[in-house]
C-alpha cells in the first residue's frame, strides 16, 4: 500500500458526540462538543474553545453534564452546535431533569447522561480543557445489558469526524478485547 | 423512558483504538491505547497508566506515534495490549517505517498513522497524560477522499468500549454536521 503524507493533521477520529449541559445566570444552556476524551480511566475531558458561552457556566458552577447522542436527537444535537447561547435561548431544545448536582441539566431523551464535577481545568491559549468526574450516570433501561452495563451496540452513539465534518454511527461489536489477541502467532 | 442511575460510571464510549509506537533502549515497542482524546483542536491526548513500559520511551524521546486500527490488524492490535514490553519483545509484531521523527515508528499496514511530538504531560497520580501534536500524518491512498481528506467510512476505525471490554466498528455516515441542525423547528 502506498501512503501519502497529508501533513500535520489530527486524524484521531471518530469521537463520540456529546451535548454538554450547563446553567448560566439561572438559565439552562446546551452545546455540542465532540473534542472529548477519557483521562486517567475515571475522568473525562471536554475541550472547549474559550469563545463559547457555556464555559462561563462550567467555571462558575464547577459542574456540567455530558449527554450522549443517538440518531433520534441528531437534528437538535447539531442545532445547539450552530447557534450560541449568547444570542439564542436554547433552554427548551431538550427536555431535562436535574440529578444531584446544580448546574448539570440531564437530557431526558438522551440514552446515556452523566452529571459531572469539574476536577481541574487544563488551560490552553484558546481552549478550556475541563477534566471532569461523573458523579452519577443515568441510562435508559432498554440500553443496559443483563449485567447492568451500557450496551453500546444498542445505544449506537453518534460519532463525529472533523476532516469532512460528518456524523457517523457506531457499528457492531467485532471482538472481545484483552482476548482476541491470544490468537496471535509469531 | 425510565432511566436507571448506575453510579459514577465513565460512559463516554466508544473511543478510537490506537497502537502507540515508541522506541526504548534502541528497540521498537507497541501498546494498545484507547483512552485518548482531542484537545485544543490541533492536539491529541494519550492517557497511559504509569505501569506501562512505553511511557519511559515517550518521556525520553518526547516523540511517539499514533496508529489507527482496522479489522485486518485487530489480532495484533489486541495482542500488544495483553503483553508488556518489559517481558516480551514486540518489535516485530508490526512492520514499520520511520518518518521525520526518531522514536515514533509508523505501522505500514495501519490505515492512518501519525508521527507526533510531545508538547506537554498532564500528570495524574497513576497516569501520564501525553498532550501531543502530529508533525506528519500518513494515510493509505485508498482511504483518502477526492479532496485528500481521511475517509472514515472507508477506514472504519476499530473502536473500544470499557464497560463490556469490546471492540466495535465505525458505522456509516448519517449526516453532515453544522448542517442537519438547520432543520430544527421550535
Amino acid at each position: 500500500m502506498m501512503k501519502k503524507n497529508i501533513g500535520s493533521v489530527v486524524g484521531l477520529y471518530p469521537t463520540p458526540v456529546t451535548i454538554v449541559g450547563t446553567e448560566i445566570d439561572g438559565k439552562v444552556n446546551w452545546i455540542n462538543i465532540a473534542h472529548v476524551g477519557i483521562i486517567g480511566i475515571d475522568y473525562m475531558l471536554l475541550s472547549m474553545n474559550k469563545v463559547h458561552y457555556s464555559n462561563e457556566g462550567i467555571k462558575k458552577n464547577r459542574t456540567v453534564s455530558i449527554n450522549l447522542v443517538n440518531q433520534d436527537m441528531l437534528v437538535e444535537a447539531d442545532y445547539v452546535g450552530i447557534v450560541s447561547g449568547k444570542n439564542v435561548d436554547k433552554s427548551e431544545v431538550f427536555e431535562y431533569f436535574i440529578g444531584k448536582l446544580k448546574g448539570a441539566p440531564l437530557i431526558k431523551n438522551a440514552p446515556v447522561v452523566m452529571e459531572c464535577e469539574v476536577i481541574d481545568i487544563y488551560d490552553m491559549k484558546q481552549y478550556d480543557n475541563f477534566i471532569v468526574k461523573p458523579v452519577n450516570t443515568y441510562v435508559d433501561e432498554q440500553y443496559l445489558t443483563e449485567n447492568g452495563k451500557i450496551d453500546y451496540e444498542k445505544v449506537k452513539p453518534i460519532l463525529f469526524e472533523m476532516p469532512n465534518r460528518q456524523y457517523l454511527r457506531t457499528g457492531n461489536v467485532v471482538a472481545k478485547c484483552w482476548n482476541i489477541g491470544n490468537e496471535y502467532k509469531k
